[in-house]
């Protein structure tokens, strides 16, 4: 039997159940309005590892081995762990998994991989190819910073446009059995380039594949903003953000109140961080933590959660080519 | 209905079908044993391009493209894309899903991508998620170089024990109606690690993963070497293909005449690339081209496919960290 509904969306048939999520995060997310729902909180981001590489990796084995201990379950019960983060050849996920001796499938979205972990891992689920799934991703601000634009010492100025790459790692638990709140739909996103290259203004390089994502997803499932408690973005940002609005309203949806961007979420004004958070971590840890809680609590009862990723490296950037976008989105329902 | 054999392998219950494969590579790779099989060659390896990272995006672009047109298909038909390659944030396949507006995975298992995006594809398409999906990697020896090694116009000299990274790009079209060489199973792999620290011995580090595989298919599957036509890893190369065999034979299995490496079958002596092919598009051409052909031809009934993968970055080695190694095998039986 063939799940698809319309062009892009799949249904699935005995929809996953999230076991558990665990949210790790760093001393300035810390600070967040959203501090109390997160695991742990570091005292200091290089989490007395020598390099801030380690320090990510740890967090994200942090996050993994805490989600499985959440679901009361061992590592070995767990059939595949799916990751990825922004480093080159994704090290933080590769070098953790060593830890967790299971089938490991390694994923590549940018800051888009949370959804894209939770979707393809629901697919694997769903298709019987899996009984339980481990989907985690990780970043660190000192170790993007340093990869992707200029050494920490440097103490480059920010420009109003940039966000900050969130310290923090998230996982979740999928099973095919038992209780929890249910993946229902996954929408994998198509790579959309509006021909954005300032590498300071990620939100307005996603927002376009954020609103192809969206709107496919409305139009595949039949479904309108409205019929949402909440649909949250990856890491738009403030700009990103209004962006995305506007693009949807030019294809028919009118986002309102229960749409927010999980950077926007993170930090607050006070906080300094220009448009909001970004990094794999920032909608990993708002999902595994926040969002959860708020489905728990009965706040929610559906939602789409959709992390968005600007697809680019130092290589591209410095050879004059343009930042493609990617956003995959699921519908989460609040287990019965 | 799960379908898991044993720990690690996925039995497929309607094994999805190669429709087709291509394979593209450079001028190097056209003086190859195999080179009449390929479906082009480059006259330059810069492709017309003005960057090495150009041009072998031109090359998986035109490898999916070239496979979808075998396929008798149009790229609208193709559900999902599954890609990935060896430069940061896996730009060739990113910028190539540009060109191909379908959804999009993006994987990164290092140089075992081919056999990871067959595995993967193959658990979408017999779990109902995808009715065609397009597989494909692509390497390039200059860009590969300079990114993890040294720049080119140094013109350092290689040690004996390194690897020659394949300049070419495959693509095979997964499908789960028509006629075609069936994906029977799947192995992912585990991310191993035996501690091997030189980034000019990748077959050591990658000889222990792919071992781990093969002895987890074998046993989760009850067959034994003798029972396949050929079992081909992926670029072990002259080293990691030795090391392999012992591996093997203190797990109990004994490989015979029918192993072979696509990294030692891509270069003859003569082509002086010490250890033999490497990189994610040394298994995915010889697959695409020379393996397909032999299971047309009726050489071969069922094969073994395991690309292999070294899980490194410029940056973990700088840190002193060791190379784990990956590798994801698949079952391929010829099509009736």
């Amino acid at each position: 039997m063939i799940k698809k509904v319309g062009e892009n969306t799949i249904k699935f048939t005995l929809p996953p159940k999230i076991m558990s999520g665990y949210a790790i995060v760093g001393p300035k997310e810390g600070l967040s309005p959203l501090a109390k729902y997160f695991d742990y909180i570091l005292k200091d981001d290089a989490f007395n590892e020598k390099t801030y590489e380690r320090a990510e990796r740890k967090m994200l084995e942090q996050a993994i081995c805490g989600a499985i201990d959440k679901a009361n379950l061992l590592s070995t019960d767990i059939d595949i762990l799916l990751s990825g983060d922004l480093l080159n050849q994704i090290i933080s996920a590769t070098f953790s998994a060593r830890q967790i001796q299971t089938s490991f499938i390694g994923v590549f979205g940018a800051c888009s991989t949370m959804t894209l972990s939770l979707a393809l891992g629901s697919c694997l689920i769903d298709g019987g190819c899996a009984n339980k799934v481990a989907c985690a991703t990780s970043s660190h601000f000192s170790t993007a910073e340093r990869q992707f634009r200029y050494p920490l010492e440097l103490g480059c100025q920010r420009p109003p446009t940039s966000q900050w790459t969130v310290t923090g790692a998230g996982c979740s638990i999928l099973s095919r059995e038992g209780k929890g709140h249910r993946i229902t739909h996954a929408t994998f996103g198509k790579v959309i380039d509006f021909g954005i290259k300032d590498m300071n203004n990620m939100g307005a390089a996603m927002a376009p594949a954020a609103a192809d994502t969206l709107k496919n997803l409305f139009n595949d499932t039949n479904t309108k903003p409205q019929d949402y408690d909440l649909i949250v973005t990856g890491d738009l940002g403030k700009l990103g953000s209004e962006l995305l609005v506007d693009l949807l309203e030019n294809y028919g949806f009118k986002l309102g109140s229960n749409y927010c961007d999980c950077g926007q979420m993170m930090f607050s004004n006070k906080q300094r961080s220009f448009m909001g958070g970004s990094g794999c971590g920032c909608s990993a840890t708002v999902m595994n933590s926040y969002i959860l809680n708020k489905l728990d609590s009965g706040d929610y009862k559906k939602i789409i959660l959709m992390s968005t990723g600007a697809l680019l490296s130092t290589t591209s950037a410095q050879q004059g080519d343009t930042i493609p976008g990617i956003a995959h989105a699921v519908i989460v329902e609040k287990g019965k």
